[in-house]
């Protein structure tokens, strides 16, 4: 399973650190990949710089976003609310035809501090502006709702809790559970919510999130719904 | 512990019934008490209508909203979102100065159909607007985020999950903790998320609740926080 991340951030590195080490081939795509290389400074986190990042990461791939979307068949979308668009825009229409996208980005707008609000919410989502400006992909929002260490080993956060998935392709969805299985996702916690309009709610969680994250001072938490039926696959 | 429930809905209802049950002192706040008794009607969900409510649970007073905020120790505000804030006009600031308001209402917009969008969201809330309009009251949101039956009961949905507090006065989320306790809500699962600007989220969390209560033909469900550390009351 050949894995393109679009993304240098965090999320990106937490997501290629941890499939390489599940011994999938990684490849994560930047706008500029000497740019990217060259980044030495900590980051706001007093994280690593992305060069300093890779010379301890080095089986992962790096290539344009172009080159990312050619390699992947699943491509995730790992890179800021608002950086998503324009990178699937340098990637092109084109080879990103018929692939499976797994938008894990939200729309978060921190324009005006902290905490941010989202730049598209409501009667509308990010998972939605990606699917209608690249008909031709397959859309799944999935892991937005939870911060990236528990996304790539649930096993983290004690006891059951959920993910969930949306999107208008069945077959993707598929591919998508079966991706989460390689993180340790258990069936029963993945929740199929229907098609790719389910990111409104998807997003809108993300305030609550923050909020907690916040008041607990940590973000090892998940979201969990108690009660809800076995789902037929 | 004398309530008053502003809503002669099923949400008003459920409370009514529940806290009757249970011992405690209730009226109903309406706009008008007779026309609400003579509603025999059933409602869009085929429930019997007020007034046929009523003959079954006569130990339930009634009052107008005024009545209602002057009976109250602490008033539940279990209205259509929209309905909310004309409610506690007809309530008149002076009677509800001071007082506990547990608002569990949200501020759902059905003039598109389902599923509902929000009419207040991101940058603003319900629960702010209410605590902004009655500077005077101690305004909590909470309970919000789940099916009435569930709120009353937290027993009908297995295992832990979560209810959350938000507001700026510490003695009125105490009230509340205690009046939760009389439902079944154990400390354990009260979340006390800050304060009332936390309404946003928890207001945002209801396009993914309706969405699930689609997918799953059942409202019997509710969130839990995995991981959540244990708050100091």
């Amino acid at each position: 399973m050949k894995i393109g991340i679009f993304g240098t951030g965090v999320v990106g590195q937490t997501h290629a650190e941890r499939l390489t080490e599940l011994g999938k081939e990684v490849m994560i795509g930047t706008r500029n990949v000497q740019e990217s290389l060259t980044r030495h400074q900590p980051d706001n986190f007093k994280r690593p710089g992305f060069g300093e990042w890779h010379k301890k990461n080095n089986k992962v791939r790096l290539g344009t976003y172009f080159e990312t979307a050619a390699f992947g068949e699943i491509i995730i979308l790992a890179t800021n609310g608002s950086g998503t668009i324009p990178a699937l825009q340098l990637a092109g229409k084109e080879g990103l035809s018929g692939k499976v996208i797994i938008d894990i980005s939200n729309p978060l707008d921190f324009s005006k501090g902290f905490p941010p609000s989202l730049f598209v919410c409501n009667t509308d989502s990010l998972g939605e502006q990606i699917q209608r400006e690249f008909p031709e992909t397959l859309v799944v929002k999935c892991l937005n709702t939870m911060n990236a260490f528990v996304q790539v080993n649930p096993a983290v956060v004690p006891g059951d809790h959920s993910v969930f998935l949306g999107g208008n392709d069945a077959g993707a969805k598929l591919k998508t559970r079966a991706f989460l299985h390689v993180y340790g996702w258990n069936d029963k916690n993945i929740i199929d919510v229907g098609d790719i309009t389910a990111s409104r709610g998807l997003e809108q969680i993300l305030p609550l999130w923050v909020r907690l994250m916040s008041v607990f001072k940590t973000p090892m938490f998940n979201f969990h719904v108690a009660g809800a039926p076995t789902q037929t696959i």
